[in-house]
């Protein structure tokens, strides 16, 4: 972050960023993004550091709101409210955090959750995951690397933290010309934090891991997985830290096995086992999982509950055709280790792979595996992603639940 | 029915329905239809009697599987077995229906549910909807129709029911050329049944209700919205007999308001919130949906959930303008009865409202209204309704639920 603008937002002498004649039809009616072509990129426009604050201003020079804008972006311009008067500040950031938190205290017991959500919570580029009182922050715009600052004191103000770290390692900071970087901005973190989903605890490792640490996303559609656990031998297949297999083993799973490539999140989930008290139904395997499931399947092992749920295999929109055929292989690999009447739960978090593809890919390789029978269960991300409603196509996560036959 | 056909099933003396050259494709990689435009449509096959059994076989002769086949439908053809050696009989459709309730016993911990859903559980055309022990039939197609009393029987022997209710007064049997007909084809229902979803008794008629009496479906976002209920007033627009809303009052909601157009449904909602113990925060409305909106709005009321969950309005697929600006203009209205932090879900039940033209209308119809927010849940017909892999457009129910600014 440089410091060559002022911290303090005054409405009255922000930069106008102007939209093109007949390009404001899209913010009017509800979207939070202006693109680089729609808006009048003059000189003094290119000239401002990424990350300002400007008044968005119509052909007409009516004054439509408040944004950021990064003039060497795509998306240049992101809104942060709909009345320009509004002061970008710590309290409005406040305003925004505690209204995000109400909703979340809402919909879960505890204070594990996605906190903020980017433009969905009115905070565009920013995501924050709360661990009780550990926040994992990623500023994912030039715009929000600027008011991190502010954000930081905001939350310090609602929560008071017991540390806020800065997990600014996303690719989509490249996007933005921004660094890469891992900080703690407050406080301290020792070791792994301890979370509590569906009533199950984990452990996340907020500094290194992946992400912020956990994947907050995927709760609704392990509980809905654990519900047809019980007493089944489970696989969940790209397991992370053990999100679906150890909620499978709280729900009652005979034998739990969890496979990925990376030791640190096995041994964090084996932990966590133990602290759950079911270590001795779950054991980890550190292995590459289309291997580890034609192995298995070679073996004769099967499953009342296989798990894939992978890392995106679609980076980019040109990735889509190669990950497609991974998925499918995927959907055919998994369903080789379900018995007769088990499940197959096949996720994708690429936002570049929409579900009626996706859909029809794992259709394909559950078919090529040989196998009918019936979809359970469509998912995405929990609520506590919330999507903003003028940009659907922002719904990354999905998972498709089959019983096999 | 008619009983001009052997009741016995011999595989080997089946008529045969053979399918054009180069058109078996779609039902080697799953499909479980062929399309009269896709079969060779002999005077022979012509003169079959409507749901006569055919073995089904390719332009060379292969045996594909046994179906049920209509040439008086389009889809003329639904696949029963891919083994064509299988008999059709009690025996059969027993399995079948073991391992539908199989499922269903595991998902759920109480025997409420849609125990068939037609082609995803290996009996196209047949819908069973479970009521502990009374069971409400539907056979939509006249092969389904032929073995009716077949399915009565194997329900007979595998639940030994107090009551089996045939409620053949479903639109689909009229692209089959069936009669509309309400019978009772064992045992004797007396006054509404009693069933629990997510732990909330409420009250069916099964003989006389809309479709088997009761809408099982929209079990999961009964859930997620009743978990964002507690303390709040809440409307169950299109209430039926109180599904979501008696949800709402189970969940703690301060005070629900059942509106809906018909006596009978709410009068059931009634008795079933007294059963529940929380009759004195339940009142109902009889009146039309969309004027009982406005004229609560003019009053200044407000909610802190709403639910507008209406009957399809896309009958067809010639409706689905007319549909669309219904859904939107039901958007408007229910989002300016929520109260700041609200949320409002809007359903749809129409085949021919495919989900993305759906949400495009429900965003319009809260920007109409002034009002942004977030999407918190895209949801689904419940795990009881499951689809089949090669059918996913007959996937018929979606639900937003928002939450406004």
């Amino acid at each position: 972050m440089t410091d060559t603008l002022p911290t303090v937002d005054t409405p009255e002498s922000r930069p106008h960023l102007r939209i093109q004649k007949g390009r404001a039809r899209r913010l009017r009616q509800g979207g939070p993004w202006l693109f680089s072509n729609e808006v009048e990129m003059t000189a003094e426009a290119k000239a401002l550091p990424p990350g300002t604050l400007v008044t968005v201003v119509d052909a007409g020079d009516e004054r439509l709101g408040v944004a950021t804008f990064n003039p060497h972006s795509l998306i240049c311009a992101r809104l942060l409210d709909r009345d320009w008067r509004a002061t970008v500040d710590t309290g409005l950031i406040k305003r925004r955090l505690a209204a995000a938190a109400a909703l979340r205290d809402r919909l879960y017991g505890t204070p594990h959750y996605r906190l903020v959500h980017s433009e969905a919570d009115g905070l565009p580029g920013l995501i924050v995951d709360r661990y009780g009182d550990v926040f994992s922050v990623q500023a994912n715009t030039a715009g929000m690397d600027r008011l991190t600052p502010l954000v930081v004191e905001a939350l310090t103000e609602a929560f008071a933290p017991s540390a806020v770290v800065l997990r600014n390692d996303t690719p989509a900071r490249a996007l933005e010309t921004l660094p890469q970087e891992q900080t703690v901005a407050l406080g301290a973190v020792e070791g792994p934090v301890a979370l509590t989903e569906n009533g199950v605890t984990y452990l996340a490792d907020v500094t290194t891991g992946q992400k912020t640490g956990w994947f907050y996303d995927q709760r609704p559609n392990r509980a809905f997985v654990a519900n047809l656990a019980k007493d089944r031998r489970c696989i969940d297949v790209y397991s992370y830290a053990g999100g679906f297999g150890l909620a499978c083993a709280a729900a009652g799973a005979a034998e739990v096995t969890l496979v990925d490539r990376a030791e640190r999140p096995l041994a964090l989930a084996a932990e966590a086992a133990a602290r759950n008290g079911f270590a001795d139904r779950v054991k980890t395997t550190q292995a590459e999982a289309f291997g580890e499931m034609q192995r298995l399947a070679a073996a004769g092992e099967r499953f009342g509950v296989v798990v894939c749920d992978p890392p995106a295999f679609a980076k980019s929109k040109r990735d889509q055709a190669q990950a497609a055929k991974g998925y499918r292989k995927m959907a055919r690999l998994g369903a080789g280790l379900v018995e007769p009447g088990g499940v197959i739960l096949c996720g994708s978090c690429s936002h570049h792979m929409p579900l009626d593809r996706f859909q029809e890919e794992v259709t394909r390789g559950l078919h090529q595996a040989g196998r009918d029978g019936r979809l359970l269960h469509t998912g995405f991300a929990g609520a506590d992603h919330p999507v903003h409603p003028a940009l659907p196509e922002s719904a990354y996560l999905k998972t498709l639940t089959f019983q096999l036959d």
